[in-house]
């Protein structure tokens, strides 16, 4: 009679980053919900279907319900055999048509996709002509009324810098830091929709599509340029207009240094 | 006691012509089903709430399930009181975000959305990478591998002329006259897509899918670009590759001779 042979010996645990893809329409946002899609939930159900073993992703940020990404970013810890590759692959082809992994790499364990996180871009796309479109509804908000690009460039302006953006945050989750610095905040016209552009070293929930809402009350001529100076020395976001609904938005990038 | 008014004088019948734009995955096509969502069926709804009249509404021609359209065009008579601003504005403001009214003008009674078109214009959408996308994902085929264009274009150019394109003819409907005249066929690459359009006098049922697919079968280097001249001349189904899926094909415009 034969020893029994020593039980395996366990991988070293291993840690992967992921630049992931979604159209955020079908979903409840990024979070993982009890009983509810989202992004989250369903990478990693399968990752744990793949590595057979709970998996916990955590990403650079939450994305509200509706809202896209072309860039969200995060990381994972795992034993898995499976090479970077053969997760991709076996990623991309168990997850559905509106979700889709750009990158999959090892990474130092040191890693973390929230902490390490630098700057983030986010883009904002408006559809501003009297018609709505039917091809492509989901990715765009819809403004009939011409909207005056000049004044919102001149708003956008007073936004970058280092700034307390409380007037620009979401109810419901207050930060007990609320200054970021903004790097860039632009628009730009392309093709049939306008497209705001912004780049900051973090967001406070809800801050672009609020930031959106308020700079096209300045588009509409219902506030003045000069409203923007004026709402962020308030620090109250019961002042701001409305918010831009999230289908309009898009997280385009999540930036690291370069590893040391 | 004063008289009865007389009735109202019917209003004189008025025809109408709309071009429509639809994201068709949702829908079971263009034509009328009963229990089944249908652009014609969601279009004559509306209208019938509306000019609270029945409502029959003319298209150019069918699309298939899951194919969408940027220049649909279709007409209907009614007796509404209605002006052409206000069934588009009512329209758009009753239709689902996926299907959205263009135009809509009175037209003379005698025209006929379906039989006065001159040509229509198809646009056939693959994405050529071997990551697959998630934005835009209902709006291009995904082909992993690369496809030789240079071989596609060519082989296009054989189906420009007057035909018999009874080989393109999806199986389930038959017509006596399979000959049509095929204006434009050409490949081109726009952004990361790569795009053919198809301009005809008339086009069989699933005619541009399965050009589409023998053409990506070119592009495979499964078939030579000399095959599309030898398929015509068969003129038999049974020996085109598979169809392209519908997710890539695009109903771009329908085009009729000016009124004289």
């Amino acid at each position: 009679m034969s020893a029994m042979p020593p039980p395996p010996k366990p991988l070293p645990e291993k840690n992967f980053k992921l630049i992931v893809e979604y159209d955020g329409t079908a979903y409840c946002g990024w979070q993982r919900q009890p009983d509810r899609p989202t992004i989250q939930g369903l990478l990693e159900d399968v990752l744990q279907r793949m590595t057979q073993a709970p998996v916990t992703l955590h990403g650079s940020g939450r994305t509200d319900a509706g809202v896209h990404a072309l860039g969200q970013t995060a990381h994972f810890r795992s034993r898995t055999r499976l090479s970077p590759e053969e997760l991709h692959k076996g990623l991309n082809s168990l997850l559905p048509a509106d979700i889709a992994v750009r990158t999959c790499q090892r990474v130092p364990l040191t890693f973390h996709a929230r902490f390490d996180c630098r700057w983030k871009r986010y883009r904002y796309r408006i559809l501003n002509q009297p018609l709505r479109r039917a091809v492509g509804y989901r990715y765009a908000w819809h403004i009939q009324r011409p909207l005056d690009l000049a004044a919102m460039q001149i708003a956008a302006t007073y936004l970058v810098g280092r700034h307390d953006f409380k007037s620009f945050e979401s109810s419901g989750s207050p930060r007990a830091h609320t200054v970021r610095e903004v790097m860039e905040a632009a628009w730009r016209e392309s093709d049939d929709h306008l497209e705001f552009d912004i780049r900051a070293n973090g967001f406070l929930r809800g801050m672009v599509r609020n930031m959106v809402g308020t700079l096209v009350a300045v588009g509409m001529g219902q506030r003045p340029a000069a409203f923007l100076p004026e709402l962020l020395q308030a620090a109250d976001r019961r002042r701001a207009p409305a918010a831009a609904p999230p289908q309009g938005l898009f997280l385009m990038q999540v930036h690291y240094a370069p590893a040391p």
